[in-house]
């Protein structure tokens, strides 16, 4: 369990090596060697090397990396277990759909409370949170001690509900509205950005369709 | 508008431009300087200038941008009203709930039929769109020219479904899956990891819970 400072990159990646290992076949021998990881994941196996030594000393020269215990590392080093309080934002169709997919349970993130300006909306549950009047948010974060908001919001209301959060003492922010948003220094905004990714693919079809790719 | 190759990064922040640009308040002067944009997204001003250079003239010295003429280019190179036609496979829950999400056809994408192997879900619809058996795939997708694939099935499916989209004809695979695909040349990727957020997310909370982020 190395103490130094981790890069961002690696860290993305260790949810990546996680599932891989939690995903091998049944039956496979209990240790792997970083060239095995690196193939399936389609990585370098310098990066991998360096990547795993940054979280676990689970790996020996000639043996590779018991399975058992770099999963146990890396499920160490990303928290996994540690439940966050959080809240969602936005109850519109994305932030529904959030709210509705008990996936992110499995990475701690458990959300308690959603909050909407909709006065349809507010009082009715989804899968027992409640939906509260957004005027509330603030003061509830800071009484229910939440650390995480999902701002499911339109573009327009973003930087208002993100100073609701942060007055309410939230300091981390995963933000589905596409806009940048403005936080004091402390708290960290994850952007999460489909239309990037849809944009990518686009033009991928786009430039195939004109001029097809070249393989080598 | 540009010929040349743009950049995977600049392409990313597209989409960012223009939904900054839409977003503007209302009665926003007609013209804006890359300066104004810059700020307002948290990015360098040269970034900005060189990433919109390669989709638009619509700069001018001394005047700035065109706000109508620059979304106008922004959504023409992006390829904005143009319709890919898209299978989702796997309708768990993050696959149901990207199913009934209507905010992806702003951006183009239009799923037009999804598929399982669940054979309780064969059969029935999620807003006017059939779910298929698994095994219908492959041809389903070259019958119906689709050209985008949405992987929301569990790691261990992910190849077989992959393989299937890519013998049905389609190029453009958008994974949700925890796992790296082999793909033939020609065919893009794009994996989209929540759990990667997530995992920023949950570190940042850790490392400021240990030993606070200094801040100038």
């Amino acid at each position: 369990m190395a103490s130094n400072p981790i890069s961002r990159l690696t860290l993305q990646r260790l949810p990546t090596y996680l599932s891989y290992l939690k995903n091998l076949p049944e039956g496979s021998p209990p240790n792997i060697s970083a060239a095995v990881i690196a193939a399936g994941l389609g990585l370098g196996e310098v990066q991998v090397r360096k990547d795993l030594a940054s979280v676990s000393n689970a790996g020996r020269p000639k043996f590779g990396y018991s399975v058992l215990e770099l999963v146990k590392d890396l499920e160490h080093f990303l928290g996994y277990g540690i439940y966050h309080r959080a809240v969602l934002v936005g109850v519109g169709n994305l932030g529904l759909a959030l709210l509705s997919y008990p996936g992110f349970m499995d990475y701690g993130l458990h959300i308690v409370a959603a909050f909407d300006v909709n006065r349809a909306l507010i009082g009715s549950t989804v899968d027992q949170r409640p939906i509260l009047p957004a005027e509330a948010l603030s003061g509830y974060c800071r009484e229910s001690g939440i650390q995480i908001g999902v701002l499911t919001v339109p573009a327009a209301a973003a930087q208002s509900c993100c100073d609701a959060l942060v007055s309410g003492g939230v300091r981390a922010i995963w933000n589905f509205a596409p806009v940048h948003l403005q936080v004091p220094p402390g708290v960290l905004v994850q952007r999460e950005n489909m239309a990037s990714s849809l944009a990518l693919l686009s033009y991928h079809l786009k430039t195939q369709n004109g001029s097809p790719e070249k393989s080598d």
